[in-house]
């Protein structure tokens, strides 16, 4: 037996790539299914610039609609301390601050090259800290990159070291277009628990473009990764990213957790029939394999 | 490094379980095509009762058809003397029986109970040996059945001790519906090991409806399978399993394995290129990950 710690990221990576923009109200009644689904983190929104992102523009509309339920952690993304300012405001409890490894895809997602953006994260860290969030860095394309391709261990080192300077609480490798396999997770979460100090949680952010996101998390969990990201339905994408399709659907990883003995807390259930209110309410067919399948046994 | 042989079964189990029947011509392409790809081993067709299965009911022509490759194995499915027959009469390298581990759905697939499906593939074995073909043994529902639920390892082993009587060159552990997770993959497998007599080779037929087929077939790698099946595109199914979906694809298995340094001889651009021609000779969105995603590096 082990255990993992999901974070669910529907509400915010789920939905940011959706053409249908969801109202506030919908977008907190989905908040609060994760929750109930036992959720006990929630990435809930992002304070980034809603010309950009235009899904996310209601952020604290959906943070003063979403009740809080003692011990969730809900999380807001962001990237600059306007952001910050923001979700400070909007009293999440924790934020996301966001790196990419490559240039090319770090100047597309938020106009800065790595080595800005890990200096950005270091401020926005030490702000974020003293105001009490916790604080967490996603290292996007960790493990490849849409405009640069492959990303040498050696290029993703130079970055964890600068990140781990920034002292952040938590640190993400994030397979951004789906490109990782569990022999790469293994060795690339080993890259990042060598340089950042221990005490530091670590955390996988997977998505299932080539059907290796089942295969990369059960490699994360083997390699002691403490928390998951995973989305409902499998939703999700990168607005900035050509061809990005959806996060690990939260519900595909909870039926193998289950029977392969992993604890997480959640009600597989209860995340399938999220998962099918949500369909509905986004309009597409979601790419999640147990909202489809249904459970085994039946 | 390591390495396993991959069965391309999108000509047989593949094609069975789509609405729209191809003219043989398609048909003997995508065995050809197969092969181009570098399979050595390809599950042509299926000597079954066309009233039942009308997909199939060419099957002779299709053997026709093909130009046969020095070094390919060519095999049909057969579930009775009358198959057997006709599979002969073909020319096929290879048959492969079936058994279904659970009796409902044995009486469903092919109408008998699991013994009398063992004690029918006693004699198949022993027939087609006499005529120099190499026989398989398929084990349908070995990790879950539609109508049963839960399939104990002690019914499997059961069924396996029967099968291994028979004396095949070859047992599958077959994932009918999906339901499989890569800790079972890894005891079934020893399972398996233990029951047939020492030499007889290995082989895992996976199908990936609830995300794991990519994790299952890592697992029966790492647990020293010999062989594994595959489907171009991600077709295929069951006739008489409900919401049975596609076989994993071939493309999926080959991008995972090449980037974990697990060999196979086939070509992950020829697969994906004929994964989108299958796609358009279907006329529906076939599964396969690798298809829609392209490989990475692009």
């Amino acid at each position: 037996m082990s255990a993992v710690q999901i974070c669910e990221v529907s509400p915010r990576d789920g939905l940011q790539n959706e053409s249908v923009v969801l109202s506030t109200e919908v977008k907190a009644a989905l908040v609060e299914r994760a929750v109930a689904a036992g959720a006990r983190r929630v990435e809930a929104v992002s304070f980034v610039n809603p010309q950009r992102v235009p899904q996310m523009a209601d952020a604290e509309a959906v943070m003063a609609a979403v009740p809080r339920v003692e011990g969730v952690s809900y999380s807001g993304l962001v990237m600059n301390r306007r952001g910050l300012d923001r979700a400070l405001a909007a009293e999440v409890d924790e934020v996301n601050l966001v790196v990419v490894a490559t240039d090319t895809f770090c100047l597309r997602n938020q106009g800065t090259t790595t080595v800005q953006a890990c200096d950005a994260a270091r401020d926005l860290v030490a702000a974020a800290r003293e105001a009490g969030l916790f604080t967490t860095v996603t290292v996007g394309a960790s493990f490849g990159c849409p405009f640069e391709g492959e990303v040498s261990a050696d290029r993703l080192d130079e970055v964890l070291r600068r990140v781990a300077d920034a002292g952040p609480d938590e640190v993400a490798l994030a397979d951004t277009i789906g490109v990782a396999v569990p022999a790469e997770v293994s060795t690339r979460l080993t890259l990042l628990d060598d340089r950042v100090v221990p005490g530091t949680r670590t955390r996988l952010h997977l998505h299932d473009t080539r059907s290796t996101g089942v295969a990369n998390a059960l490699a994360g969990v083997a390699s002691g990764v403490d928390v998951l990201d995973a989305s409902i339905g499998g939703t999700g994408g990168c607005p900035f990213a050509p061809n990005a399709t959806g996060n690990v659907a939260t519900e595909d990883l909870i039926y193998t957790f289950e029977r392969s003995g992993i604890t997480t807390g959640l009600s597989l259930t209860s995340l399938i029939e999220s998962a099918e209110w949500l369909q509905a309410e986004i309009g597409r067919r979601l790419p999640s394999a147990l909202l489809h399948a249904g459970p085994f046994p039946g």
